[in-house]
């Protein structure tokens, strides 16, 4: 077993358990060490409470001490889930003494600090994970691969939608602490829900097209009165090669939970997948026919059959998806000190450049909208 | 029973058996008279065959000589099925006689020829119908009364989509008639696919919430290599009052049929309508309760109750939608001719004004494409 | 246009109501004549609301006038919507008299009764249909189709339920007139919701499997206190060849509105219809393979194309299967007029045979839930 | 975190799998020590691929070694994954020895079996859990708290089903090894598919609704040539009180995966849930009204709310609701340990009264079927 330790993420830190949970599920980590809030007390207590072999009252102190402990003794990686703002400066400060770093999205606030981090993790040779976790469900391994396989040709036309309704009211002005940090620039950075769940939707779409993003144009609205950052971003996107795109996401839609949706159509067939009813994959092709392809089915590539854990029927859902995530570091960080090329889903979570380039789409996003028009990627 | 005479919708023709069969659902309506053809030989073979009392070989002598009728013998309306670009023609002729017309979309291909025909039709007191057909669902009936009883509240985003795969090859070269004529700017007008099935959209989201456009941005592409006019558009919407919007229309998606869909969400709450599964509207409210709401079934408004035949589970679908707009219209002669307001299905038919918004969209769509850039509506 | 006759049925009555929609659908059919209640009055105020050609007192006066009319004027078929146990009286006048009938399920009473009607009918060589309505529907014809052509191998098993909920109060005690009659044994004959909706389901899985039943041991209940007549009913079936059933009929199922659902588990395959989604029949076969077939789409039969109007995506409900049972019956008239076998939609309709069997069904679970025990069909 | 260990279960065992992942996920559970195949070789490296702390050759072995470590050492209960015919003297082995179990489902294969060991672990005052894991999902959890509040009133009727297809060819002949044992009565039991699966849905039955079986009525059937158990069975259930069920299970369903449903109508109202769509319970009611439930959103019971992890929209499946019966039984023991009533999860896990009940309901079914009539339960 590997072992974590995680900076932020402490009790009532709805990421933190996730990570927790993802980390825990198919035991390759060991979560053995953190310093779980900003606050050194609640630090302490929180990894107390959960009884963590080495707690620490602050991220600097713990990485102090985790690098003064023999290689085999200290962490072999760390898990950032803090808020953005804060990103940079501890990923760089762990990259730089030679840590693996598992990071939440968006990466960092800016593109200067995304290409500095970048060049650091080069550098450094880390494993560098940015949670993109919709890309570890076994059925968008699948579509991936299917695109790539020429399964529905060339592709003319993506849709992407993430939709969410929590922020529908102001309820950073009642108390609820992620709502208060996500709708503050301080600490979200520039984008609110752009930057929140825009990212994972750009990501979700680079990850199965493989398509560039050329120019876009972009709708940014605070839709709630009085919020500080923008809470649902329209935004039309052009692809290298002449494929058109839509990207609709919204933090203010009632009774929307957590729809993300890939829709992907080629000359040959087209692609559907909803994170909420993750398990099947709608594949329609030219003649006509509709096939539904399902997690643990017939008819799969490798790529999806080693991210699955059960047969079908079985539901998997978001926890097994982000353990994805946390195998292929695994897998990554194992095959790096054995000295070989990662494989399987250790070759297949995404890195810093899925950071940075999350990181720009925001800019360029933030950008449009200011503009009020087309702007090149 | 009231008469009709159809121009257009001889055999071979989808939306003239469409016409024929919601015509005759209800009973209200006998088709009597028709030039069903541009080909006088196919008009009156196409007549003859359909068991017409009136057959003639084109829409001229089919009007001058349903005029020299006794006014109780003639055609109670006429409806008019053919190209989009014959359409001003006939229609003002028709209304210039003073015959009730029921007119296809999009109700002319320009601006200009929308006002005559408006002004026209104002002047003649007739019973004009454009059939935005989407609109005679009860579920969309339903939708409309919520939003002006408010039951969601003041609304922030609308979503609005209408996806077809019908049109992924270039079937239009390849003697599919239809395909042909809608393709060819000459016959279709200035609109491809924002003409044939934008305005759908368009009308479906102003129907439903009232909303006025204020300012648009669109994207127009032409996916299939080829193409005269566009097969797919993505417009974002900015309606008066602040709200905002995403339309998307293509019909290049491989595996969608006929997939218009329908999401307004308010502040107070939501409602999502899918045609293809028309008999249901989602209703999602601010407290996190999610109601399905069914045609036929509990809850439901007088609106939706008077356009509904069947219990619920004895599915209703695209014939009994269209079907209510033959009855709003047989209701509205009826009661002009007994010099009362209509009220009820009468008084809710998609009318002149509704053809003329659907002209105009298409214009300001057409245009933000050119420019690449925002424009006012 | 062929003229129809309609004994029954007058205003409030919901199956008049929908044999007049089906039959006005494709413009086969003319309604002309009818006797539309019990009531006198009440039969002529009915009957001149509908504007009908000719209006009798009752069905005696009706058949009496209809016979005396020349055979170019009287009606081609009568359709006879009244309570269960009058079927068999004026079903017997009229085919006496040579009429062609449409007669509503289930066909009469008691097998007694079926036989001596079977007898007639074919003595008399009318065309005699019973409106098992569901087996109108082009995906069951699809299904029925595949069934045979060896889609799905050798039939293992069959489920088949047919839930309702309209019963789930004793509303016929507070003056509902269906519930009234079909809760009265004197009116309804001895099965309640078994002889209502019970029929339906054996008719459809007759018609989609051909299976033959060869024993049934089935449970009666009236779970609403009071109640007169079984309003539940479940029934294990055994098929000759070996294949087993399961059959489940309610109408205390709140919630449930008309829950027709068919499956059929062949050896290489199964198949899955739900009447209340009666554009789709899923189709699994062994190799894992998941297809969703849609009505007007790729891959289906003949039987499903003939019976289908619209595209799919535009859809098609219960009126639509009910008026290819219309079709049907006209067809049949016409091709035994013309000395010819009837095709198609008119070789496919249920018959007296179909009626005749489900009264023995109706009999046979009757049978087995007094012995508590397996009965032998 | 408590310690656990496994007999049974070794790679490639199906079942072991997700105890490992369920045990493993939520922190309270470290699995140490195994026996994990009948082959001690097998059982020896086996553990050592899973890297347990104490690996045994066998579970006597294990048992005695065990025994003889401190209390502080050993472990904090076992978990038992062999084959059915096994279980009764590895599970009374332990319980002797004063450990608490976990037990796979069907506990014994006889009720003499179950009648001793129930007596034993009462004796032993062990905890003592069945892993009907079904019954771990919060939404089921709704569904028993709504039904014991009321909320759908007395119960009528209920329809249960669990069919799987993965048995639709004799892969037992075919060196499928979990086909092999399942349908070999000297291994499996003398309940093939009834014992497997039937067993599941009869605990979901009693588990949501309470209710006590007095009579059934069984078809059982092999419907794979050869098979020497069953492999489908339907059986008619009268409960005490008067409610009606269907209880069907099946697993030659070609595409059937996992189809575990139950439907509960009450005088008040229904309740729906799918085991494949597990997050949303169906509500509806008598005035007509229809409200998804949904995990982790609005108006949810404590019952539910304490067994979910994540918000709404991030779905949660299999793992997670197996994993609340771990969570339940650790918190079982430290309440015991505590000498404290269990409370919340710890006093919701089936127990060795599931697991008795669940034996019972394999004989009688057998004893009806092969009596073929009714039998008292």
């Amino acid at each position: 077993m590997l072992t974590l330790g995680m900076v932020g993420g402490g009790r009532g830190a709805f990421i933190g358990a996730v990570h927790r949970l993802a980390s825990a599920l198919d035991g390759r980590w060991r979560l053995t060490a953190g310093a779980l809030s900003s606050t050194p007390a609640r630090s302490l207590a929180s990894g107390r409470e959960l009884g963590l072999e080495r707690v620490y009252p602050d991220w600097r102190e713990m990485l102090r001490r985790e690098r003064a402990l023999p290689p085999d003794e200290r962490i072999d990686a760390v898990v950032i889930v803090t808020p953005n703002a804060t990103h940079f400066e501890i990923a760089s400060a762990f990259v730089r003494a030679g840590f693996n770093v598992i990071c939440d999205k968006p990466m960092v606030t800016n593109s200067r600090e995304a290409r500095a981090l970048v060049a650091l993790a080069r550098k450094r040779r880390v494993v560098f994970a940015v949670t993109y976790n919709y890309t570890g469900y076994p059925m968008v391994k699948q579509a991936a691969t299917m695109v790539r396989a020429g399964d529905i040709g060339s592709i003319r036309k993506v849709f992407v939608e993430y939709h969410q309704g929590w922020l529908a009211a102001s309820i950073e002005k009642k108390g609820q602490k992620q709502a208060a940090w996500r709708t503050d620039p301080m600490i979200a950075g520039p984008g609110g829900t752009i930057g929140d769940i825009g990212t994972h939707a750009e990501n979700l779409v680079a990850t199965v097209t493989g398509l560039r993003i050329e120019s876009l144009c972009a709708d940014l609205s605070s839709l709630v009165p009085g919020r500080r950052l923008d809470d649902d971003a329209s935004v039309l996107l052009r692809f290298r090669g002449g494929a058109r795109g839509v990207l609709s996401v919204s933090q203010v839609c009632i009774g929307d939970r957590n729809g993300l949706v890939l829709r992907v159509h080629g000359d040959r067939g087209s692609l559907a997948w909803r994170q909420e009813e993750p398990e099947t994959l709608a594949w329609h092709r030219a003649d006509g026919s509709a096939r539904i392809l399902t997690r643990g089915g017939a008819g799969l590539h490798a790529s999806a059959r080693r991210a699955s854990r059960l047969p079908p029927g079985h539901p998997e859902g978001f926890i097994e998806a982000f353990a994805n995530i946390y195998v292929g570091v695994a897998e990554a960080i194992l095959a790096r000190r054995a000295g070989k090329e990662p494989t399987g889903l250790g070759a297949e979570f995404p890195t810093f450049d899925d950071g940075a380039r999350g990181v720009r789409f925001i800019e360029r996003v933030i950008a449009s909208a200011k503009a009020n028009t087309w702007v090149k990627f």
